[in-house]
């Protein structure tokens, strides 16, 4: 986050509406595909040079425009000026530190969210901005690169699969919204994973290395919550009815993602919970070892300081000591000494500390 | 729960509205019957084929189809298409991972909920979800599979007990929920005499596998809490009125089971915050228990380590010991000797660790 | 809770509004008196068989039915049906494990409400039900046994003390509730004085059993506070006027009680965060006397163990140990020993150990 | 908190409006002061007994009844008609534990605040209920007794300072407020120098002492917080502009008394997590002191044990011990737990123990 | 703070309104510029006298009046009085410890907002507050002092870049804003980078400095929360399109800093929960080393206990023991010594002790 933070700062003495790459640099050449389609045509226009794109908009069908690749400046300023974008709105595709929001401008909505990657090897989340605008015939989906994880929903258009064919743009923004938070529900079956190994981790031997690592999934978790919390917001907004550009038709559909976002932000919270909760048993299985260390060095001083005590006063050099000289007393005196030993030891069995 | 959420995202590339099983797997074959009744007459059809459901329906009668076993994708595209219900609807009744809610759909209402069975023996809870279709003059209940959860409603129709004959389709329907909520009451009831065996576990003999166990009944009544908490917003939903299918009439006893539904809520809290409380009396008595073991290596090591110090002196071999040749010397130390422990143990006793 | 919820299952299967006692089995019989007031007159009937109460209902007068012994069935439904109380109030009157609420059916307003009765040598809480109906010109009143809560109230209207004689039935029931109010000040008097108690007990002698009657008496106050919070909502809903059999002259009264509920919940969470405060401090003190036991043991050891290193030394065999012929080496090495002794005590008063 | 609830109590059977002295007793004579004002004069009489006041009233000018000694019950009784003050409000004057509120009653504002003093030696607070009822051209405040804090008041409005003359009496009230909200910082003022002073002990030398100061600290603050954070509710309702008796000329006076109140609950709100933050210190500061001590003890044995052995061996007594006769095996000995001691060292300083 | 809330106090007897600075003496000597502008031209007047100061405003051109230095109670004084504003307002700017906030008065808005200032090598942060007043077509910004933070927007004004020149003064204001909200980003820089070197810290040499600065951190930043935090209902209010001054053609640029601002307060708060993390990381490290110091003293002690007790055995002056005669005795008992180490150390490393 601070990295980000630092590089947002970069652009703090600029005037609002700067438009600056804010975010990783990346070295991909950008790439754009347009899709025109309605319920019986579909046609694919793939690396469409960006001077293109305007003119490829077929009023009367549903217009999907694809850009990979929001770090090329100029692209999203040719766009953005080619579809009448307000300036913050390309401040802020160009910017993949923004929250999630939806935002009304005119005729057009803009939508900010997020994929999330997990890496599972360095326990660590990185974060990949998708910005949508939904137009009354067109959807403009930018992304930070490959891989395309809307190439399903391309598929569906172009084989004709479920009713996005039939349905209007405000669909396939759903659908492309919907295969968001279904990429969250592969993130928490990873994360899942994940936890059921630091669990076992924790249980069989705990030692520094899982907690650190327990430490490092919280501080990760916190970190991505803020992808995926104004979320709820966002889609609840959508679900109201406050934006005209939302069918009747579609409101079902938004409902639904809107569930499945309660269902991921639940889980997080699960999550995050029971990873206190593994802490805490971490903690406790180490207070719980050291009391076993405690035990041993308490019964081992216990049993044998008192014994050591009177071999000590049998050692003394005292002219006078009459059981010196007693024959059965050295015997007798080892005897006295077991008798102590199995004493203690059925003192420390009664207090089931053996 | 990430077990589900798996199943869940093997779904995620598919089109939404994609009817496809989400949940156990199942064997038992699907099962359904229907019921006509009015406050005269009661008509019970049993193991009804699923295409001669919809002739089924008697107009100006109360109708109830019960299903049982969702997992028979085709028997609920084919109810659906009868019905004429949403795909989304189809789609959520064979999803069984759903969060309870309730929708509308034109002119019928769309319930889910969540039966919980509890294994004492693990410490276990599992789902079954319970999906409710509720139209004019229809019920549509649909299980996951048997023990049928309302044999007792049907029991109550067919023998005409209390008013649910004289009284609508919404009120059969709130029979149902009804029927949901009463079983956790049953379930509190389970999981406080655990508590309870767990609580006289603590006190009485506190290992780790008691902690273990209170660990895993907090990981589940977390998981579980996802189940009923959305019952609050449901019900409360439906008692605004803001859903005309439910009448007039019939509002005090949906208020009845919001009233049931907040008290189970309240208990599942009080039953959280009860073991938390019990975590910690656990992690008390084996700090109280540590406290004990080092009270007893100190008081050994205190008395016997300065008594063989004094044992060591006189071990030593220097040539000019007076003491040595005083015949009564040995006996006088041996008395200081106890004198230095009796003292010990009164200076023990006044710091009440004795 | 869990005790009264298993009573509350044996219900589960019967249909809504099943006339069955829930709650503690009581044999006491059954006791009614009826009042009529207004401002000049005042009539008082005892015992009174449950088919009269009816008849002794004077119009134009107030009217007060007070009904002990809830457990009796047959007298709430006799009761019920003579002033057409919906089944689901008769229910909950019998079910003496309700939420506080209050309800408005037609013309009757429905209010549950709690006594708390608070054992002291127990640190354990028992609840009593109190149900009020209120009509347009009569209050009936039900409890669950003697001994009366509400006798000061009927001696102020025999002896027609402040104005509850010249005002209606709306004001008898916001008396009857002050009362019970009233009586949640006397119990966080004891509350405070069993606290002030414990208090006293964790600073003077801080054992197990003052622990486990602090989490005792955590678990009690989180299962009343069940009783009380639910008042806010309930009264809160009379003071917005909602409910027009409530006079707009009885309002300020009712925001009284009001004020006086919120004053309750406060103290009762202010009573809560002094319980777990006190759990704090005897936890430290515990660990702090561990740690004077720990500072015993390290400081005994740290002076005695090399000193008997020195002893042993010259306690060592070999030939040829020229200090063992000195004349002056055995009072040189105990002198040694001494300013040994001595050198650790400074350094333990530096260290503030001693 | 519990001594209050215990007189309060005491009041439980009486019939609302009851008139009683609810509070800690005071001797001193009730004193009692008129002012009447506008923008050209100023006239103040002082002493005046309970039967003139109402008398003193002039119309038309701004009026002002100081009353100091709301333990007189007679004295509120004679004010409470004269002013036709509602007999709940009369009440409410006269319990001192009442919580802060603003109610409105037909032409006049009845306004409860809290004045708290602190007393620094005994870490504890004390509460001083105000009382103001504000009607159409006066205002009443109402004190338990000396010393007067609205004297700053009073001298601005006789000398004439800043706007007061020329405003109503709404403002009079808010200059009460304020005065009231005011003395709030001085509180935090010192309430900030205890904390300087008691984290100064943290640091230096924490003994139990201190935490119990933090304790009682804490305890006392959660109390007061109950008298600081109604406020937030009573003031914000005046800013809404409820009540037509606040003028709009004086509104932006009270929205000022109003961040003041948020400054000074946010104030308390951080001191109670600084509060926290100095036990977690307190506790931490023993834990690391413990380690020490655990240190020396772990050094001390584990480089004198060994040692001791040693010796132990050659103080055996076996015939066949060659190395006995050796000349230079005493020193070579010596040499060699040196050496081991030596080592010891500096395995202790590579573990930073040193 | 609390020096901060003394200065307060000093105010409070006063009449509200009365000028009077509160804050840090400052010796500056105020300086004040005016620009106007229009999207043709620009003037800047630097050092500008008070009295001069509103002659200078142009009609019809946007007004922008900067005044560093606060505590020049006659200038705020004289500056209020030319441009009418409320005494409250010049008070308020007089106070520099006023919360973040925003009042409409009449027909200009006055907003306070704070620049945080962080010392990297203290961990502490100093405000300094900037006060706002937008009126139709100027605004008036008040500084504590140098350095300037709004120089970058004045050059985007004088070397026309971005929109501002075109558009009005509610968007100049907003730019002073953003420019506020854009040193958080910086600020949230640097302490991510503090927040790194403490975890460093943390991880490789957790010691008793370390954790003083972590608890230095968090107090501070409870602090700085207090001028963050309100900023969100600020620029809410903004959004909501409360204030008319605002035009349309601004909102969605105040939108943004609104975006910005939930953006700070989420970092804020990750910020605080990983200072926590750090927190617990760290005693978790000290308990760790405490485990460790454990373990060798008991590894030590149970070695060397038993066989010292073994050499004490054979140290006893007994006249017969047999085993003393015979020749292997000596070197049998060393290699039976031998063997209860190794067994001891094959021991403690089965418990992974070693």
């Amino acid at each position: 986050m601070f990295k980000s933070a630092a590089t947002v700062s970069a652009k703090a003495a600029l005037p609002p509406g700067s438009l600056i790459h804010v975010g990783r640099p990346r070295e991909e050449k950008p790439y754009i595909w347009v899709m025109n389609y309605d319920s019986e045509h579909v046609e694919m226009n793939e690396n469409v040079p960006t001077e293109k794109v305007k003119g490829l908009i077929c009023p009367g069908k549903k217009n999907w425009i694809n850009i990979m690749g929001v770090h090329d400046v100029e692209l999203v300023r040719q766009i953005g000026e080619a579809f009448s974008l307000h300036p913050l709105v390309q401040e802020d595709i160009l910017n993949t530190h923004h929250r999630p929001k939806v935002e009304e401008f005119g005729d057009y909505l803009f939508i900010v969210m997020k994929l999330i990657h997990f890496n599972e090897a360095e326990l660590s989340f990185t974060n990949e901005q998708i910005s949508l605008v939904l137009g009354p015939d067109w959807v403009i989906s930018f992304q930070e690169g490959p891989p395309d994880p809307f190439a399903a929903v391309a598929e569906r258009i172009s084989k004709n699969r479920g009713r996005i064919r039939r349905m209007g743009a405000d669909y396939l923004a759903y659908s492309l919204m919907d295969g968001v938070v279904d990429s969250y529900f592969l993130l928490m079956e990873n994360l899942g994973n994940v936890m059921e190994y630091l669990e076992d981790q924790v249980l069989a031997e705990p030692d520094r290395a899982v907690l650190n690592q327990l430490y490092q999934l919280k501080r990760e978790l916190l970190e991505q919550r803020r992808a995926v919390w104004p979320l709820r917001e966002l889609i609840s907004s959508l679900v109201r009815g406050e934006f005209p550009i939302i069918s009747e038709e579609t409101l079902p559909y938004i409902r639904d993602v809107y569930d499945h976002t309660i269902q991921v932000i639940e889980s997080t919270e699960t999550l995050r919970e029971n990873l206190a909760g593994l802490i805490d048993l971490y903690l406790n299985s180490v207070s719980n070892r050291m009391n076993e260390v405690m035990k041993v060095l308490t019964i081992v001083s216990t049993i044998f300081i008192p014994l050591t005590f009177l071999a000590g006063i049998y050692g003394m050099n005292f002219q006078h000591m009459p059981e010196l000289a007693i024959p059965w007393a050295y015997p007798a005196l080892l005897a006295v000494m077991l008798g102590i030993g199995l004493g203690m030891r059925s003192f420390f069995r009664r207090k089931k500390w053996l």
